[in-house]
């Protein structure tokens, strides 16, 4: 049998610890699974002296995971800390540097660093996975990078945070508006410290950017993602949604198209018999799409300690077992410079406003949109209360830009109460 | 770069010609994701004549699929012929004599033989990969033995044999007869040449012993799984269930109990708003479920040239970048001898039968189940016609035994019409 596979682990929060747990309840399982030993041999953490729900007493202690990450008894350094800067950064990099193979959860660090680390660690001649990154326990980099491994991909989605997906599904469940949602969700402790990350689609964009990597064989490009957070849904267009048979779920679609490669994670209606449109609460759902293969759909937690730290075993088993292939599928050196499409694919729009109780105002709306060269599938006017109508409107398709130029044409025409809201409706 | 790597083909059937063109049109990206060329050296097939949607005139042609598991220009043997004894059977174990590693999507050979080609393969420092023979394009071997590698898995079920939910979909949307619905499905070409290996559960039960095998650590215990068809499955079956919000799916189950592995691939009920009970057509779905991930959900085409040949691409491409694990997971020395559970975990069960029109007749029943210790949840007997009385019971948990014990009693009691049907409501 090989030698025992020797881990170094940097983060000892809820996936860390979750790390250790099933590290030392199945130690026997792994040793069967991966033809070797999976031992932990030194761990760090900020705090040593906090209690933690696993027995720490057998490992190494390093209070700098910089110097955890250069141990010589350590071949593969895991880093669950998170943070795309300071030690978890400084730490992967020593870590490469010294030849040691990497797993991380931290889809932060990579969506902003991922093709530098990619470069470093095959120029050291180390592998870097990050299953946990993207989806929790659904081993969707996995799936997209050695099953579908065979096709040329036509498009990626998902929904990838489970904490929006949560407050929109509660919203629809209990009537209730975004605010008093988000505001049981923080006390639930589902929000990160920054709230944006979850509910400004950063989060789940770091994902997205990450698997438009794999699918298309470019360079991670987080920047060019067009993101769009949650916070402008009422519950009013969940109902509106929900009547013509459409669910609204913070969605990512990454393909590439004629223009470039598109990447986007906004708010979209899908259809309620969808699989993505029957995913409810905290779950997530990817959809990968491929020449060959049509369309695969993989459902799981998208976090949480057993399914993130299910995802750094898969990898860690890999590694033990030998499987040693390109951060991205392929050498980092062979991706390309993604050129973002400057107009994203057109799609039908759903746009709900609310003007002005002035005669000619529904004309002006339905002026501009044919200014702005986009049909109007179906359209309804709501009754008028406090000198104010509600308009629904869906679209035939039109391109990101014809919206945008038609919002500011609805802008100048001087009959709009507030903002407008603009979705897509995803074809899935 | 390493040495490519050369194929020998072995049949050119739908599957067998998909794996040509995809080899064919994506050369440069496989050979991008792989790391080296991967390439096809010879092909065989029985009629050479024959007129096939691909250009075979580069490849070296072999009428003996053990000739050409046996040429010298091969390093990976690929079965695409089917059958589980003859030329399927032979060329595969010539294959691993002459050190050649295998892809096949022979699920009847694997679930047949699977664990002496184990054998075989690791005396000879050989691979078997066998993404193809499970629910088609899904990449749920792989999600099962590497991505969540470090689970205890503690339920693997599945929705694997297109036709049947095919057939019973059809059923439900269009009100028809279970033998109209097979005729049309014949007609259509979706029966394999027996059809019992489709509608008997057959086809479906070799795949759910293959998962089982991974998923706990067992040999390949084919014989042991309990299968039961959907042609006792009427259409009031399919409406008593939907009144109920129950679907009606052949699902495969298998689980380790305390009293040993439990494997049956029988028509079940399961929530109308489960992801299983959401899965219409010819789809394919998998459920695994493990002690830190919870539950992963897989769907997509279970069969069919493209979806097939991605899987087994995915494994050429797997074996191209040097992933080399054991057949089932672990060294097929360390598989453990199945203890078949003697008896089935206890569930509630769906009855329905029909009754003579005698004083007592239902007592009767009602009799029979509580002497084999079965209580009831719901039960309805519907207007008499002709003489007849159709009776609906839900009971509480019971065992198979029980169930069998109270049909047994049932028939004794002198006052059923034909046969009752008896099926399980899953949890899931």
């Amino acid at each position: 049998m090989a030698a025992p596979l020797r881990i170094g682990l940097a983060g000892l929060g809820t996936v860390g610890i979750g790390v250790v747990q099933i590290v030392q309840k199945h130690a026997a399982m792994l040793t069967a699974r991966s033809g070797r030993e999976v031992v932990i041999t030194a761990v760090s953490a900020r705090d040593r002296t906090k209690n933690r729900d696993a027995d720490l007493s057998g490992f190494a202690w390093e209070t700098d995971p910089v110097a955890l990450a250069r141990r010589d008894d350590v071949d593969l350094f895991i880093e669950v800390m998170g943070g795309h800067e300071g030690p978890a950064r400084d730490a992967t990099e020593a870590a490469l540097a010294a030849g040691k193979d990497v797993v991380t959860a931290n889809k932060a660090l990579l969506a902003h660093h991922g093709h530098a680390l990619a470069l470093a660690a095959e120029a050291a001649g180390r592998v870097i996975r990050f299953e946990a990154a993207v989806a929790g326990g659904i081993p969707v980099i996995k799936t997209l990078t050695e099953g579908l491994a065979g096709n040329e991909m036509r498009r990626v989605m998902g929904v990838m945070n489970g904490t929006c997906n949560y407050i929109l599904t509660r919203m629809e469940d209990a009537g209730l508006p975004y605010a008093q949602v988000f505001e049981e969700a923080r006390q639930l402790g589902y929000l990160e410290a920054d709230p944006n990350l979850d509910v400004g689609g950063i989060d789940a964009a770091h994902k997205l950017a990450l698997l438009a990597s794999i699918a298309f064989g470019t360079q991670v490009s987080f920047d060019a993602v067009e993101m769009e957070g949650i916070g402008a849904i009422s519950i009013d267009d969940i109902r509106h949604a929900a009547d013509m048979d459409y669910r609204i779920k913070l969605l990512g679609v990454a393909r590439m198209t004629g223009r470039g490669l598109e990447q986007r994670m906004t708010p979209c209606l899908v259809p309620v018999g969808s699989p993505l449109g029957q995913l409810s609460g905290g779950t997530n759902m990817v959809v990968l799409e491929g020449d060959s293969v049509g369309q695969i759909v993989l459902r799981g937690a998208g976090a949480g300690m057993g399914p993130t730290a299910s995802a750094v075993m898969g990898d860690v088993v890999d590694i033990a077992r030998g499987l040693r292939i390109p951060t991205f599928g392929v050498p980092a050196t062979a991706l390309t410079v993604p050129v973002a499409a400057a107009v994203s694919a057109a799609c039908p729009w759903y746009l709900r406003m609310t003007l002005l109780d002035k005669p000619g105002a529904l004309a002006k709306i339905a002026t501009a949109l044919g200014e702005a060269g986009i049909s109007i599938d179906r359209m309804r006017q709501y009754g008028h209360s406090d000198g104010q109508a509600p308009v629904l409107i869906v679209t035939h398709k039109a391109t990101r830009t014809d919206i945008d130029d038609a919002l500011a044409r609805f802008a100048k025409a001087g009959v709009l109460v507030g903002e407008p809201v603009a979705l897509r409706i995803e074809e899935v």
